[in-house]
């Protein structure tokens, strides 16, 4: 076999049989096959396409092309959860409490944040103290004890995608649905966890723009989990503007408390009771109704905060900061941007929102800088809202000396003013399962 | 302006600027842009193809991306012959005299042969003595004061062209007419000739298997050609069987010594007529009577055989080979290959009669390989010719002991016989100038 003859394959826009997409995958990750043979066949793919049945074996030979961790000293089923990133999104801060506080493993790997888009470690290290390192025996000894721990991702989990990612990524062959659902959903399988719930954003903070794309993400990974042996559902979640009202490390965790108080924004306990809803009934195989009430009584009872709280001294963090946001690290700088006009809000594009706070200092823009906790943005208004003119729309927080200036005109621009209120869509857009996808409400971007 | 955005301009099929095939061209010269880069482009034009506009543009940056030849010290009008490549073409070591003889000169810069085709170089270096490494001063003199000069390409001709060929090569992008073209057109800008003539080789032994195919590549080379400021014209000629009769280096230069002396194999003959009657037409601006009757006065007269003879002496080539073939280095082993039954030979399978002449040490697989100058292959029979069962269709000359069962094998399954004589086609299929196309004749393959 050799890898020329695999690119001409693809490149005559046949399909690849399983062994020639194994030998690829191995020989690259062994560095047998050059970078260059790699990049054709990559632009062919993206040009050429690839069937539902390549991408099953392409999302498996990637899935073993390193470490595979075994959960099965873990008892229950466990329901990994996955978001393809958006501004504002802290759900995982909320989801995880909530479901091990119902004695359902919470055993989640995570990787940082790059660009417009934070990561869930990202936020957790603005508690002081809190370590993302864990041993895999901590690691299973923690799920097992509390029913929940986060870790950053194993060095050696799937090389192959992280080889092609990064190919990907100077070779303009990043958009292409079946690489980005193999790349996801064989780290999921590699991962070891039984069932997987994908929360697809959708919108101008997203990496997927438009709906149709989304569900076809949506659809693709769905099929993939389930023809790998992985009940897998997807929901499709708004990202047209940011989910709740604070972008930044530090600011993102308040917010997540400030929910698992039960007082968080509306739209960010509409996502993450959805997500909460879907991942019992696929750990319990209870009705919906059942699933409600449980996560009901979870927020009332104080379970689910006390359950953060747990977690955040398993991992070495500062738990005072549940009833002290004064402990995390305060921005030395702060700006207010004023509504330069009176009406509704009629658009703000999240991405341009994410992009002022990673300037602000809150995000990354290369993978070596360093992230400031304290940094970013709250919303005091989003889509939707009247505002009068001169009144304060959000608030900047940073630590850098000048900042502001870019993030506020990036951020004053992101705002789109209407005399009219908008129709607005669903935060929850559509749900995609094995067998079917139900779309709810307005889709429109 | 970044190499990740013309790829991802080229992958969307949008046409590159001018400034971006330059700037693509030159940082792939100086290393600054990855060979991943650059294959991931190569698959996207592949795949998404060029306009002939950015076929000149890159044309000629590949040209510009190392030496660039000077001839204007030679006087008269430089017209370059180039080939595609076939079996058993020696039509240069023709040419050259005839022309040169006419006191129009003749400056070739020539590679070496790989796979099933020969190369001039490899043809005239099996001359005891003779030598293609010419100095550039050398080689200009040697035609000022004889009008004939053939040297090895230059190391710093087209450095973008030998990167990006080698490249394709194992990227499974060889085989993109613009590439193609661009590649073949850049080497004779940057060669300096005045004019260029191009025998497209069309049929099972060439590049181009198919008339369509080669008549396509003909038009772009013969646009691009004119785009750059060079008159262009090609001739498509048939390649379903070998050219002439004797395939191998010495036993292609003897046919050559032969065709000079008049008495060659009428294909060959005609093709190479027809190429000298291009040439001379371009260079000196006559009718087609003219440029025929100088011909026939070279060969009848003697001139061009002296004019071979002439250059061989200058290239320090022992000229008794013009006299004696036993000059040549003789093969050890000699083999017959006989008619299994009696018929009409229906066709010969040019590619495989290549490799078979390739098997018996005549031509390279891999660069690094030796050329042994006296293996190869003798047709006493072609296509359209009847056979009496059990005698000799052809003799096979090699030195490696055991090398002829392989190449009798697959030289005997690469004739068909018939029952009938088939209709042939003509040697010269179509000639192709920047106004017009002309098709002689049967096509079909």
């Amino acid at each position: 076999m050799r890898a020329y003859d695999i690119i001409a394959k693809k490149r005559d826009k046949k399909a690849l049989s399983k062994d020639e997409i194994n030998f690829f995958i191995n020989g690259y990750t062994a560095g047998d096959i050059a970078d260059y043979q790699a990049s054709a066949l990559l632009m062919a793919i993206y040009l050429n396409g690839m069937t539902p049945q390549e991408t099953v074996w392409l999302t498996y030979a990637m899935a073993c092309s390193g470490e595979m961790i075994d959960l099965s000293e873990i008892n229950g089923i466990k329901v990994d959860k996955h978001s393809t990133g958006g501004v504002g999104d802290k759900t995982t801060l909320i989801v995880a409490p909530v479901i091990a506080s119902l004695k359902i493993p919470f055993a989640k790997m995570s990787g940082r944040g790059l660009g417009h888009t934070g990561g869930t470690i990202d936020k957790l290290e603005s508690i002081p103290g809190f370590s993302a390192s864990l041993s895999s025996s901590q690691f299973i000894d923690n799920v097992k004890n509390a029913y929940i721990a986060l870790t950053s991702q194993s060095a050696n989990l799937t090389p192959a995608d992280r080889k092609l990612y990064s190919l990907r990524d100077s070779t303009a062959t990043v958009s292409c649905i079946p690489l980005i659902a193999s790349s996801i959903i064989s780290k999921k399988i590699a991962g070891g966890a039984d069932k997987i719930l994908l929360d697809v954003k959708t919108g101008t903070g997203a990496f997927m723009k438009t709906f149709d794309e989304s569900l076809e993400l949506a659809k693709e990974m769905v099929m993939l989990g389930k023809n790998l042996g992985r009940q897998t559902v997807a929901l499709i979640s708004d990202m047209d503007k940011p989910l709740g009202n604070n972008i930044g490390n530090s600011l993102e965790v308040i917010e997540a408390i400030e929910t698992l108080k039960g007082r968080g924004p509306a739209d960010l306990w509409e996502l993450c009771d959805r997500i909460c809803i879907q991942m019992i009934i696929m750990a319990k195989g209870c009705t919906q109704k059942e699933a409600r009430q449980m996560i009901e009584h979870s927020i009332k009872s104080g379970s689910a905060l006390d359950k953060f709280k747990e977690f955040i001294i398993m991992q070495n963090g500062d738990d005072r900061v549940i009833d002290d946001y004064s402990v995390f690290s305060q921005a030395k700088y702060e700006y207010p941007l004023i509504a330069v006009r009176s009406g509704f809000i009629g658009s703000m594009h999240a991405e341009s929102i994410g992009r002022a706070a990673m300037i602000l200092g809150a995000g990354r823009e290369k993978k070596e800088d360093n992230i400031d906790p304290a940094a970013g943005i709250c919303l005091y208004k989003k889509t939707g809202d009247y505002v009068e003119k001169d009144t304060t729309l959000a608030m900047l927080y940073t630590n850098k000396p000048g900042a502001e200036k870019e993030a506020l005109k990036i951020l004053g621009s992101s705002i789109k003013y209407s005399d009219n209120k908008s129709r607005m869509r669903e935060i929850v857009l559509a749900m995609v399962t094995a067998s079917e996808t139900i779309v709810y409400g307005l889709q429109k971007n």
